[in-house]
């Protein structure tokens, strides 16, 4: 455990950069017990783990044998007993959270999506939190993997990751083109959701490997998606409500495939 | 149409002061074209619309008869030609609406509750997201009445009203105590939503007044609502995931209900 007290360190100047999406092409930020746990948990390579509670950072010091930190994982990680100050200054947040850690960044392959059975894809979606939030419901109803279609929020963004709420290494997100879509719909179904077709939802039978689709926050699933798709669906609601939240759409509709 | 240029202004001192919940006692700020339209719509009383857009404003000078903008329900109110300076300085937002109203804040009864069957509960929601997002998916699923219990964020915070998505007049939302409950469950069906009950929220039957209830984000729900419910509903998901978002989880289970 190293101490750091100047704000003025250049590893302390190096975290702060990563708060800009430009810099985060290697390393991203991980903030919070829950969430930097979790990298631990699913063997993310940990550069750094900054905290101002040295109880909590004691704690990665366990010795090889105990589970809730497995050396292995944290072999190489630097870990800072930093003041309150820095973490301050390193954290996104308002309130610093008790500890940070700067995380390789995960690469996923889109090839390994082809032994999926349940995919989500997200059109262009531009709210981080909504992005979060909708991974971390992904996790709670067995979604393999999600792909991201056009411009879209930084999946490792701060608030992304926040909004995971310790979900966010749990499925693997991707970045996918048209063409790649077009040889996954050889083997996979492709499900448009919409706000006005005559199916609804709780009719869906997923029986075969899917790629459910789901449009931006403001404009809905693009004229490339809809027509790559095999079939629509609808969430049925109050007449004349204009539409639902687009995390709470997914929720309704994961819901729907996990408990068919 | 009256012009402002100065931030100086002593109506625009006073909207600012909305921006802090101790102000908020007779009055409340709408920001964007699809609230403060809602506004209108709902008849609430408005005092001051502000924006930059003439264009926009004139559309506030419809005759009667145009029933897009009832004059009725503008009755008295004063429409300003602001500069950006004056939009960016009024509305709480990092980039200012083109539109913003300053608009008396609605008070309910919560007697006129008890003919309300489709009624749901929330138990300390801390999250103004949360709050707005929860408003919208009410009133898509066509839930009457919102009660909040303990400690909660406002409802009529701006950011709540934003994340409603103009849907904020839609729906009552009215706060309550213990014994007013106990007077409702003579009449209401008290329904506890948890993480681990038996019973599936798809065996749920909406056959009678109910009032659903959920738990804060951190805690769940409190003992003294425990203890008032007549039964307890989950929702499934994969094991080892801890929980949904609470917009998802009421999103999920409003859907349930309307589509049952």
């Amino acid at each position: 455990m190293i101490e750091i007290t100047s704000v003025q360190n250049s590893i302390v100047k190096d975290i702060v950069k990563l708060h800009q999406k430009k810099y985060r092409e290697d390393f991203i930020i991980v903030e919070g017990e829950k969430s930097v746990f979790e990298a631990i948990e699913a063997n993310m390579k940990i550069k750094h783990i900054f905290s101002s509670n040295k109880t909590l950072l004691e704690k990665f010091n366990a010795k090889p044998g105990n589970t809730k930190f497995k050396d292995a994982s944290l072999n190489g990680a630097e870990i800072y007993l930093a003041n309150e100050k820095i973490m301050e200054k390193i954290s996104t947040t308002e309130s610093a959270p008790n500890i940070l850690a700067v995380v390789e960044k995960p690469e996923y392959d889109i090839r390994t999506f082809k032994n999926f059975k349940r995919i989500i894809l997200l059109d262009g979606i531009k709210d981080a939190g909504n992005l979060g939030t909708i991974i971390r419901t992904a996790a709670a109803f067995d979604i393999e993997g999600i792909m991201l279609f056009g411009e879209c929020t930084d999946e490792f963004s701060p608030k992304t990751i926040r909004s995971a709420a310790g979900n966010i290494f749990k499925v693997p997100v991707v970045h996918c083109r048209e063409g790649q879509l077009k040889e996954f719909k050889k083997s996979h179904k492709m499900i448009a959701t919409v706000v006005n077709s005559k199916n609804h939802i709780k009719n869906f039978m997923p029986d075969e490997p899917y790629i459910v689709m789901f449009g931006s926050e403001a404009c809905g699933l693009c004229n490339e998606l809809l027509s790559l798709s095999d079939t629509s669906y609808t969430i049925p609601m109050k007449k004349g409500v204009e539409s639902l939240n687009l995390a709470i759409s997914t929720g309704i509709i994961l819901y729907e495939l996990f408990n068919h």
